[in-house]
């Protein structure tokens, strides 16, 4: 084959594909706030979430954050996006059960958490919400999964909203419009290398 | 049991699981520049690299970003981080190869953006790198594979670099610290919902 019909076959043959993709693009055309679930034992959920608050920043959105379970307040994330005026970042948690000990104060603190985030879903100036690791007190019966279902469904139509964390809840997946499941196929922790800035944490 | 019963054997497991959890930690104990590899049909991807991006600012690290295959400029993720003094940012891509149709261009355009590329894996100064959909123009023969491993291999030992994009090829993964494959549980595009400002773009 020469290769200007090599070039005329691509041409026809991208011509083709170019074509279902269009198709398939013209028939996703709603718009709605959206609830996706990252979850998985994968590196990149809260990762993921965070780049989310850039792209949402980049088009003049505000963005509400509230981090569930996390104890430490040196990271990356809330460093950067603290400095930003669209954000609002809430650091509700206290670390893992198997940190604090104690279920009763982990209950109370997650409890107190999700009276904040109820308010940031009735406020419709919101354009994103990130609700970082609430699979954890969900799955260690901190909070009422009816409650945050119900909560979740009453937010303001056009509000998307990102929940992230390792076995989210079936009924959670089901309400939700996009899930990901990461999948940990390789990961430098178990090669003994420890979490690093900028990657990790 | 009682409640002071329960309260009692919560705190005894959660001192074992401490403790497991700890020593896990403990052996994880090098730093090292890290290749991560991001793919899968999954949502996540792109956003998860930026999300480390805003992580890396956060620690006041420097750094590259080349977005392959991209042919819009109006995303919010470029938008945002151009804004950001510790970040450059190259766009390189003209589109799929369905929206070009023509493999000479394609093959030129992407040999050109890896030679930005180089240049950055050679710079020190650069924390971490992101290679947005890479795995494109290697999956569409626009890039030799063995030059990328080869110049990936050859970077400053500490530089980091995320690679995005579905269908890895098997030797990149190989070749990664991390990798994780995002899979698609459920995907609102599939029920014609578009792709929205924030969340997609």
């Amino acid at each position: 084959m020469t290769d200007a019909a090599r070039t005329q076959r691509h041409r026809e043959r991208m011509q083709r594909k170019k074509a279902i993709v269009d198709a398939s693009i013209a028939r996703a055309d709603q718009t709605k706030g959206l609830l996706l679930v990252l979850t998985g034992n994968g590196k990149g959920k809260s990762s993921s979430a965070f780049g989310m608050i850039a792209r949402a920043l980049g088009h003049g959105m505000r963005v509400g954050v509230a981090q569930f379970i996390k104890g430490r307040s040196d990271t990356g994330e809330e460093a950067f996006f603290r400095r930003q005026q669209d954000v609002i970042w809430h650091v509700l948690g206290e670390g893992f059960t198997w940190d604090t000990q104690n279920l009763e104060r982990d209950t109370a603190t997650a409890q107190r958490g999700w009276h904040v985030v109820q308010d940031m879903l009735r406020d419709p100036a919101l354009d994103l919400i990130v609700l970082d690791e609430l699979t954890y007190p969900l799955k260690f019966g901190w909070l009422d999964l009816g409650t945050v279902l119900n909560d979740l469904e009453h937010r303001p139509p056009m509000q998307h909203v990102v929940i992230t964390g390792r076995a989210a809840p079936e009924a959670l997946c089901e309400a939700a419009d996009t899930v990901t499941e990461m999948r940990d196929s390789k990961h430098a922790f178990r090669a003994g290398i420890t979490a690093q800035p900028g990657i990790d944490l």
